[in-house]
């Protein structure tokens, strides 16, 4: 999973961070998480091609994240979109895109799907399995792990030579069958192929407060993507707008033992001050990155 | 009235042009004609203010002009603008705002005004008179004709000292009062002051094929601000999609005697052709221009 984040900033654009917006490549589709105003313009700037996106999960309904998303469906189907997009989302997505597609006379050429979640459920999107659990926020905003697919094991070359068995086809099937013949005699594939290769697991949270759906979304992921809207010292502010501080994304971090964390949803007070922002979440969670626009991050191959 | 452009490619943005949007500055405030997605964004890089902005003039609901108006209403907001917003545009635009605010959980620190007008309504706003004509295209869609405030004649010092009034307090009465007095005396003053004149008159288009509102808005104008989505070869194009060519704007021009032309409103196949489009426009109405992002054009004082 190659992510590249479109925009990294709170509330409303500034010349540094454009709102929420996030692509993540797989083998061969792309998906967005949430989809503020300007999504679709910072794409421009990307190798991100609307008309690969299949999936667009989006955390809440804050406009913020979402007021990008009329627009960039509109612009898939101009440029020859055709595969079918599925929107996931909280209650009331579905009712405002229908209502805005109505009102401003748009029409996609290709199918949309709406499909309204609820906390715990699980999705299986492009042979990624997704969990989503309710966080903790003023607006009701969500959370999604990833799980990328799990991977075949490899082959025991050692132990099979040692039966005898040439390099060939059937080096193919012994990893992909559960049984195999040779020479007449019939062998159980476990037996020559090391332990399936979990697949990489993707953490990321819309805007919350410190809560326990956090930990379980995040719990051992190799990569964590959370909000720090605010530094350590305005706590009292996060509280108010129900966001988190660097210091509460990198206790979630280690307290999940992720492999990395990487912070976003930056407010604009901290234009200027960026090596103090980074310090207060590096020093605390050696494994981290502050997010910026068009940052690229890959997890596993 | 100074105008800048903030948008002037159609469908959907390009590195070159970002979707509808037009600001407007009066003496005092602002005005917004169509808020496509981004237009928050290009304001970033212009003088314009959210808060300044006391009107918005939707020409038509197609997202291009309007999918940046939920995000521009919220950020006016969240940037303290607190004096009451007027949004005017077609029947549809009142429920769509209301379901998005609602559906987003957004609320705005002011009060929004939404006027849903019809063919032939006239609005005071701001000191100025717009008349709105419904034009066609595939979906409703309006233009506006916008006339400053007429300025008060300028006072005939020559006569008013042949009458042996030397100057004072009295001049200003002689120029607001319809009669004044002195030494015992009364006259009439519009023998002592010149015509009033006349505001200047821009009109705007909103997307259109050529037909009778659009003469009526643009008739006599100092300024017209038309659509050019496609050059003269591609009419059949225009046409089907309920738009105007560039030889069809100068010909609405010529026929309205209007001071000056402004085509926008172009299609990003265009790009790389710009020289082309403009000989195009130019030598067929001279007092032209092909509207770039953020050009700036200023009418009377």
């Amino acid at each position: 999973m190659k992510l590249q984040f479109l925009g990294t900033g709170s509330g409303m654009p500034s010349k540094q961070r454009n709102v929420s917006g996030l692509a993540i490549d797989l083998p061969k589709v792309t998906w967005l998480i949430d989809c503020g105003e300007g999504t679709q313009h910072q794409m421009l700037y990307t190798k991100t091609k609307p008309r690969k996106v299949t999936a667009v999960w989006v955390t809440h309904l804050h406009g913020d994240h979402v007021f990008g998303l009329p627009g960039f469906l509109s612009t898939r189907s101009a440029l020859d979109g055709t595969d079918t997009v599925t929107v996931y989302g909280p209650k009331g997505l579905k009712k405002w895109l229908e209502a805005t597609f109505r009102i401003t006379g748009s029409h996609l050429g290709y199918e949309l799907n709406v499909v309204e979640f609820t906390d715990g459920d699980t999705f299986e999107q492009d042979g990624h399995l997704v969990t989503v659990r309710k966080l903790e926020h003023r607006f009701p905003s969500y959370g999604f792990r990833i799980n990328g697919p799990e991977k075949p094991g490899t082959l025991c070359v050692d132990r099979v030579r040692a039966l005898g068995i040439p390099s060939g086809p059937i080096y193919k099937t012994i990893k992909e069958e559960e049984r195999f013949e040779y020479e007449g005699k019939w062998y159980d594939s476990k037996e020559y192929v090391t332990e399936p290769i979990p697949g990489k697991v993707v953490a990321i949270l819309g805007d919350t407060t410190p809560c326990e759906n956090a930990r379980i979304l995040a719990e051992g992921a190799d990569l964590l993507v959370h909000e720090a809207t605010f530094m350590e010292n305005e706590q009292a502010l996060a509280r108010k707008y129900g966001h988190s501080t660097t210091r509460e994304a990198t206790a979630l971090a280690k307290a999940c033992s992720v492999g990395k964390l990487i912070v976003t949803h930056i407010s604009a007070r901290y234009v200027g001050r960026e090596e103090e922002f980074e310090r207060e979440v590096v020093s605390d969670f050696p494994s981290s990155l502050v997010a910026t626009d068009f940052l690229e991050y890959t997890v596993g191959d």
